[in-house]
């Protein structure tokens, strides 16, 4: 394999062989490697020194199920720290079956100028892209197709990338109608639009499979995961992952009143029901959109969808849980076809649709805009197309929206906006939130499908918890596999370890690849105290600690002490 | 001497004997202790947590010259640290002499709800006062003058403060004409608006002299200070400072190349020249205005001045070195009357001038101004005072300012915006700016007058001088006095001593005066730690380590560990 770099200030590429450092890691494992040995911690995160890495993991490629994520990462314009991203539809594959280790993306071009990066079998070149300035991620991908071949696979920003604004995300193209794929958080769109690249176009035709050095002992691994996915009452065809997606969750969130509801001062929706997954299948079925597509080639689970309108014109694939949550609920606007409108001109504006729609609450909290007023919060979203100062603020997410509004009910940790699990009332969540090397993020480790294990409203036992998670996260990040993908694989973890075995012959025992996860950790926390993060980002925001949350009217009351032992066990 | 506890949330005032904790400290010694043992350092700023301490110098009170500037303090909503800044005015002394070591205000009013906070000898109320709201401070001076009477010193907050805007001064009345001044870095204004605070109403007739432990041992300290200052080439009669204030330093720092000009984007100004201190001397002279008036009672040194318009109508007293840079040169202004039109606005909005001319620099580097229109400017301020999305941004300091702008070229250390010393030609205080637990702040250390003793472009040498500089600093803030008073104290510190053992029978020596003043900074320093400030902030921004400054063409380049040493020695 190889590491390609991108030098935007002198635009030349280089490709490179692996450096022993880099090769053992990938996604998300690469990226913090990465920065600690190449970006000065303490950097501008926009400014020259930064570097924007995409990475597949490393079963990238490999006919392995759901293994295709993609990994966006670099030195967070957001938290300031440590930041990997991933995101479906083919880039992760296209990646892998490249040979590509991971893309490097150094310097800046010189102001004004735009590229794409244009990368084939063994060629790779940046081409200036002044046309593109101003496009929506969905009229880039077109334009590159019809400049590239449709079979082409598209990463890229839209306008609040381009502006360097921090809520924005790097798109993903996939295969059938609408499918955008964004590598959504910690601001790292921003991070590619500080380096003048508008896109990163990969043609993987022609390219051979990736080489498995233990042919028979992958193939049997990758067909005992399918099967173990496929047989499983949750993920496989008959189980609510599949037909209902990740919004099939919403009615339990909802129940368990953690549901996000008007800038998180709600945890229960009085229109959850019509934002539940059950609704969004009727509803897709009878006009004529698609359930149970997939976000990313081969995948056994297949839990997107095609969202049409009633006309039957698709609108967004996929709409996801947490879309819903922050576009939906937290906006109090209680239809899917409002959360798909809105849904929609993120996608195509290029930003995060967690800290958007969490920016957009607070906004409301401000007075800018009405709750449950769905034009009043699409104005909002055009002010930011538009390039407005307010549409800057917005743009920079919630935090900053709060600072600049004088609003301190601001959902966020390190300065980036909770996704959608309100943590006074699932509060092994609050603790992954408070202490990840990420800010507040779901995929650091979500303690929703543990509920059994510690309590929602618990107090106690989640240091544990939030460990498991958080070393299951950094494996499926690094490897390029699915959140969706993890109950087998953190059942039996010599299914993850046969898998690498498989593909690199490295002989790992189950021992070595916790030591690579909890590396991942690890590295990501040394980079992020050496950028200048301390227990004091640890923390949640100041008002879930005093201000209860209906209808359990608790409040977030893990102990400091809890989350510092928590930390310390990573 | 006594503690005065306001409580906005029950609004109860309760005076309290000095705990032996608060003893011997004033003014920037009692607020940093008041943090460290009654503030959670990781606390919400403008939340009900924070603290907003107002407090006289340990000498506020005594016929000592210059000794009667008020320090208000608390954690700063702009660096998130810990937080002092002073002013000259009446306050300070009629603190001192209504016995009160300090003002704590604490909890927060209701929403919507706003307070005078009346304080006479021995008795103290708040007042409930909706008709102050969205007053300027000019005017809510002038009201409370009239409701309490022409001698009551006015402590209070513009609209600026009001709206919890980061860049809030807080306001005090002096003698004279317009004589407006400001505890204006670290966004204390913002402090005193969440309190829902909007003024002090200090009524000091009738209290008695402050009692002196060793009257004659002070009054022969006293009497040899005053001396002192008045034999002094500098501030004596015939000295700079007297007869053009602080701005007799115009010429010689653009001579030094270090006049931040257009967004700190040169270090001369062509019209430099038209903003010297001699320039304003003439033109307030013939204009009616007034040169050598006083900003406390009883100062020898009378550095202040009424400028006046072309009609000698007052409109600011003073106009300051600090505000030329910023107001003047740094937007490309080049009349005194043009910075003299935004001081005003400035004042009256309660807005800190270096803060709001940096953000102002940074917007016309944005595009949102020009350079050298003050009619943009005046626009820009005009935003703040109706409270427009772009006014918040703006008020909220450089730093928001260019983070929403998307602009790197902020000049902020900590959040808080630079005075006018580039640091690239003078590094000395670039070393300080970095470092001082204050942020970027000139009184925390200025190394402009001892530009002999280390080559302003010199990348060595700094630890010892900034650390002299720093714990003179501590001194004349814990004391009151005005930095300008600082030679004959730091050519001889046993002058300090006999003065607080004078005032108060303590029997200090030198080296326990030396100890007071590490410890002051110590504190400050592990406020900031546990606030989670880490090294990462003890730095300029990055593209002053990369862009040379005409006309030297110099970068900062005194080296990281240079910077760690002083921090370390400090």
């Amino acid at each position: 394999m190889k590491i390609l770099r991108a030098d935007m200030a002198r635009r030349q590429v280089a490709w490179e062989p692996v450096p022993p450092e880099y090769e053992r890691v990938g996604g998300r494992a690469l990226i913090v490697r990465v920065l600690l040995r190449e970006v000065p911690p303490t950097c501008d995160p926009l400014g020259p020194a930064n570097k924007l890495i995409l990475a597949p993991g490393l079963l990238g490629g490999t006919t392995a199920t759901s293994s295709g994520r993609l990994s966006a990462g670099g030195k967070s314009p957001l938290t300031g720290g440590a930041k990997e991203a991933n995101a479906g539809g083919n880039a992760g594959a296209d990646l892998g079956r490249l040979g590509i280790r991971g893309v490097i993306v150094e310097g800046q071009a010189a102001p004004g100028e735009l590229y794409v990066l244009h990368i084939a079998p063994g060629r790779a070149e940046l081409v200036p892209a002044p046309e593109l300035r101003g496009l929506g991620t969905y009229a880039t991908a077109e334009a590159l197709k019809e400049r590239w071949g449709a079979n082409c696979t598209v990463i890229s920003i839209g306008p609040a990338g381009e502006r360097r604004l921090t809520a924005a995300s790097i798109a993903v193209t996939g295969e059938g109608r609408q499918n955008s794929r964004h590598a959504a958080r910690g601001g790292l769109g921003a991070l590619m639009g500080s380096k003048g690249l508008k896109a990163v176009v990969l043609d993987a035709r022609g390219s051979s499979l990736v080489p498995l050095a233990d042919p028979e002992l992958f193939r049997r691994a990758a067909k005992r995961f399918a099967q173990e996915l496929i047989e499983s009452p949750k993920t496989g065809k008959k189980g609510s992952s599949h037909l209902y997606g990740t919004a099939a969750i919403v009615a339990a969130v909802n129940e368990l009143g953690c549901l996000p509801t008007r800038n998180f001062s709600e945890g229960r929706f009085e229109h959850a029901e019509r934002l539940r997954g059950e609704t969004n299948r009727e509803l897709t079925l009878s006009r004529g959109g698609e359930m149970g597509t997939r976000c990313m080639p081969g995948c056994v689970i297949a839990c997107s969808n095609v969202f049409v309108d009633p006309a039957g014109k698709p609108v967004v694939a996929t709409i996801q849980y947490e879309t819903i949550g922050l576009l939906g609920s937290n906006l109090g606007l209680g239809t899917l076809d409002e959360v798909a409108e809105l849904n929609y001109l993120c996608n195509d504006l290029g930003l995060d649709t967690i800290e958007a729609g969490a920016a957009l609450g607070v906004a409301a909290e401000a007075g800018l805009a009405t709750f449950g007023d769905k034009g009043s919060f699409v104005a909002l979203l055009d002010e930011i197309a538009r390039g407005t100062v307010l549409g800057r603020v917005l743009g920079q997410g919630a935090t900053v929206t709060g600072r600049v509004l004088g609003i301190s009910r601001v959902p966020a940790v390190k300065g980036q906006a909770m996704p959608a699990y309100d943590p006074r009332a699932l509060k092994g969540n609050g603790v992954t939130y408070a202490i990840s090397p990420m800010g507040a993020d779901h995929t650091a480790g979500n303690a929703f499908g543990s509920r059994g294990e510690v309590g929602p409203l618990a107090v106690e036992g989640h240091p544990a918890l939030t460990r498991k998670l958080q070393l299951g996260g950094a494996m499926l990040d690094s490897t390029g596999l699915c959140l969706f993908s993890r109950p087998p694989l953190l059942a039996d973890p010599q299914l993850t370890v046969d898998l690498l075995n498989g593909r690199y012959g490295w002989g790992w025992t189950v021992a070595d690849l916790d030591q690579f996860n909890r590396q991942v950790l690890r590295d990501e926390l040394e980079f992020n105290r050496r950028a200048g993060l301390t227990a004091a980002d640890d923390r949640l925001p100041e008002y879930m600690m005093c201000e209860p949350l209906p209808p359990h009217n608790t409040v977030f009351d893990v102990p400091e002490s809890e989350l510092d032992k928590a930390l310390a066990e990573l």
